[in-house]
């Protein structure tokens, strides 16, 4: 059965990969996985019958007959589970790798959505300027400590993982803020990511959605 | 065999349930798995034996034979996953329960662990009145959610799992912010879980560290 997921109609970043079906769409292609996509538009977001599915009213979720599920991190991980190719075979290094999706999202993510948020929504406030080097040396002791682990490996934790995959989209989407700049094997890290055609093609389809939408 | 996890050798919050190896503890407890604790001191966990197993230098751990593991989210699945207890048997059911998890680390806790940081850090800088309820309103959107979502039911999604550990563990930690007093049945939830024997067991394990420690 060929699995829905949700995505923004009106992409916040034009199509960038920076919105969360991204991972979701990037995973799926991985496992080669066909899926279809219903778009949302903020409105819709809001109202009950998206609510039902995801209750904090974000995108994306998934869709597989009776199965509703929305956090990008359970989806890909649901998604990693019931296919090949996004968790290793051995049961310790796959409990390996889905620690590293939860580091992706719960201790790498926050402090660098906290700078995004602080961009957004405070850069008028007379403290920004004060702050932001603050949250700056937040996000920073993270990635220190991601880039010493990382080293000169090619992958987090042996061969490509849902691991990688997670942490790779939550420092590909907010590799504007600039601070990988400092940690050069994190940023060829990320490029590898990039250029893994799973993620190009994950990428051209969260474009197109935009593109269509502007000549519409 | 015997898992061991870490804990902190003095608990910043002399043991109230707020350290991080609480939701672990509370795990094993659940599903009735003896655990061994090692404690250490914060210089210890900057150190290179334990970014070993813990790359950003935090608590808590799991080692058991081979494995180990780190994250408390990953360390939590990986008990659920392999003791009865904290997951349903039926496959969407458990998808369900661990997408709970998930939106418990990256969409509920984030905002109120950055107002703990703010309260912790910024409590003396000039923007500190005037930032606070920016950043409580963050946090209310998303607990206005889990209460809308929650209702009158007992649990997140049918009976007790690891989705509810992880989101009463959440909950709990960050109680003292005193959001939670505007949603009764979020309260009503968080005492449910609190009254569970196998909280109330890894509570008072945590709490005897600290009881201990001050003896010494």
């Amino acid at each position: 059965m060929t699995p829905t997921i949700t995505a923004f109609q009106q992409s916040p970043d034009r199509g960038q990969g920076q919105a969360r079906d991204m991972r979701v769409r990037w995973a799926l292609e991985e496992v080669n996985q066909p899926y279809d996509v219903r778009l949302v538009t903020f409105r819709e977001m809001k109202e009950p019958a998206h609510l039902n599915i995801q209750p904090f009213g974000q995108i994306p979720t998934y869709e597989e007959g009776g199965l509703q599920l929305f956090e990008s991190g359970a989806i890909v991980l649901h998604i990693a589970q019931r296919h090949a190719g996004l968790l290793p075979g051995d049961p310790d290094a796959r409990a390996r790798a889905i620690a590293w999706m939860f580091a992706a999202l719960n201790t790498v993510e926050p402090p660098l959505v906290e700078i995004e948020a602080t961009e957004l929504l405070e850069r008028a406030k007379p403290w920004y300027a004060q702050r932001l080097p603050l949250l700056e040396e937040r996000a920073r002791t993270r990635l220190e400590s991601l880039s010493r682990r990382l080293g000169d490996a090619e992958w987090l934790d042996g061969s490509f993982s849902a691991g990688d995959l997670m942490m790779i989209g939550v420092l590909f989407r907010t590799r504007d803020l600039g601070l990988l700049e400092n940690y050069a094997n994190l940023g060829a890290y990320v490029s590898r990511g990039e250029s893994r055609p799973a993620f190009r093609r994950a990428f051209a389809a969260q474009r197109a959605v935009f593109t269509a939408s502007r000549q519409a």
